[in-house]
This record gives C-alpha cells, structure tokens and sequence, in this order.
C-alpha cells in the first residue's frame, strides 16, 4: 500500500492524480494486475474522467453541486452533509488495469481526486495485485 | 467468498455491515490485500460513508428519493424502478484496503448496505484477495 | 487482460455485455477470484442492473438524462459535457465475484456497457484475478 497526500486549497475540488498513481505502479513492480486507489475519507471521492480540457471537471462539480447543494436543508448538521452525498455518488476507490508495468488507460482518462469539503489535507492509498 | 446475511426492516435502509466484513476479512487470514463486497441484487448497492452520524444516511436516502420518486412515472412496472435506478447510482461493490489482517479504513468510514426495495432479506458476499 | 468490443448505434443506450465477460471469465481459466470489467472512455461506463426487463435500462437512461441534459449549459464546448458526467456517476469499472469458474451473480443481474456518446465502436477490458 502507497500513500499519495494531496492538499487541497478550494471547498470542492477534483484534483489530478495520474502522475502518483503511475508512480505507485512503477514502485510495485508489478507488470499485470490490477490498480486500485482508495480514499479514506466520508466527504471526498475519487473518479475518472476526462485529463484534457479542465472545463469537464468543472461541469461535473456544477452539476453535483446543483443537484446537492451546499446550503440545502440536511438532516447532519455539520454543514456538510452535501459532502458526504457527493462522496457516495462518485464512491471512494477506483480501479485501473494495470499491463507492461504501466495503468493500461483510455487515451483521454485521468484519476481525480475529488475534494468536496476542503481546503484540507487529504490521502489516497494505491494498492496493485498481480494477475497471477 | 463468505456470505453475510441483512433482513431489512423497512423500504429503504442503509445498514451498517462493516463488522460483518472485518469478520470475514479475519476469517480469510489474508494480510494484506483487497476486500471486495458485492451485493447479488438489482435493488439495493453498497457504499462507503461516515459511520458515526445516522442523519447522513437519512440526507443520503433523502436526497436519492428526491431525485428518483418512488411514485415517479417509470416504464418498468413492477412499482421498483426508483430501486433500480438509486442501485446503479450507489453501485454492487466497494473496496476496501486489508493491512495487518484489518480493513484499512478512515476514522469515520463504515460499509453500508442499501436497502431500496426493502423489506426483504437479502445477501452480501465478501472476497479477499492478497497482495501477493 | 481480454477485450470486447462493442458497436453502439445510438448516442446513449447500455448494451448487455454479460455474455463476453463470462466467456472472458472461462477463458481465463481461473475457478475462484474477482472479475473486473474497466471501460477505458470517459463518454461511456459500465454498470450492473437487471438483465430481464429492457424498461430498467430505459429508465435509468431517461433519469440520467433528466438530471443531466445533452443540451443543458456546460462549460465544456464539444457538446458531451453530458455524457462526461454521467461516465462519473455510473462509473468506469464494475467488480464480479468468480466462483466455481463462473460469475457469481444475483438471479437478475446482467452486465451493461454505458454508451452516452455514441454511435462509437468502443471496447471494455477484463481481467481476472484469481483468490490464492
């Protein structure tokens, strides 16, 4: 298991990750497996998506944000109950395929962390099993 | 594969397995690897959210019926298509990092099944898988 | 890793890939372990759902697109932002249990490629880990 810390400096956030978490594959050695990157925390996430244009990452955080937002009424009264909806909507692990030693990924796909309660001090933990 | 058994009480319910898994993950001897919960069922999923607060999981449940009415006006007609779709939102699986023979979890993280089409009894089946 | 390939004929639509994956998973030859399905597109995702009433599919396609509609405001300007988002809220990759050989399914459950972009010829990944 890697530890990848990320720091964010916004409330909401989707930061890209792609480059630590290759770099965790190298480290393991492993040349055919599977990647997993895991979030331990209840008010982020992390997904896949898009690594070119910044514009889809900004869509898709208007649009959660639209649909859960910050001030609406919640039951949890921390203030922000919206994380944590958002943290289950985009779930708390990814998996990548891992072939010749490198995430075997579609041309455009990127990992991103998604911050939804920062600015904070965040973690994500990489982990690769072999396929045999 | 280990089964875990849930007989939810209510239509819809978010229900704290986390024990449940941490047993399995024991049983299994594995020390470090993956566990991967999967729910055999296309009205309910599993998530990961905070374990400590309920009235995150009732903003959660909230939320998702707000967005997919029960009473909503579907082409399925089985009167569960709103279970169907929050199923396919939330997912079948999660993962969890396993490390000295424990899940490696954050501070708040607890696993939940989700009861959409609830009451029923339903099943969950744990696997762990080593990292070498 | 094996690959499917997939020709999609309308711009969304989830195409039952249940079959591929199970040949992928007996070609593999692994009896007891986890199958992942990974989606290397960031306009598509795969997801698990039931495999008899094709009406469950529409459904969560017409929610989807209620939530997130093709001609909504986006920031993004190559006119997909909405199949960007929906590719995070279904996700890239779905987790199968392998037992006895086979995938170790509910009754109902079929494995669906997610197109929100198409028509496109797309292709989906699997691999299997095996349990020891």
């Amino acid at each position: 298991m890697q530890l990848i810390e990320i720091s964010t400096r916004e409330r909401t956030v989707m930061v890209d990750i792609t480059g630590e978490v290759e770099q965790a594959v190298t480290a393991s050695g492993i040349q055919e497996g599977i990647c997993t990157v895991f979030v331990p925390h209840t008010t982020a996430g992390v997904t896949i998506n898009e690594n070119a244009d910044p514009s889809v990452r900004r869509d898709i955080l208007n649009k959660l944000a639209e649909f859960v937002p910050h001030n609406g009424r919640y039951n949890h009264t921390e203030g922000n109950a919206d994380a944590h909806i958002k943290s289950s909507l985009m779930g708390s692990s990814i998996q990548v395929l891992v072939k010749d030693g490198r995430l075997a990924f579609g041309t455009w796909q990127g990992i991103f962390f998604c911050e939804f309660d920062g600015p904070r001090r965040r973690k994500a933990w990489v982990t690769v099993l072999p396929c045999k």
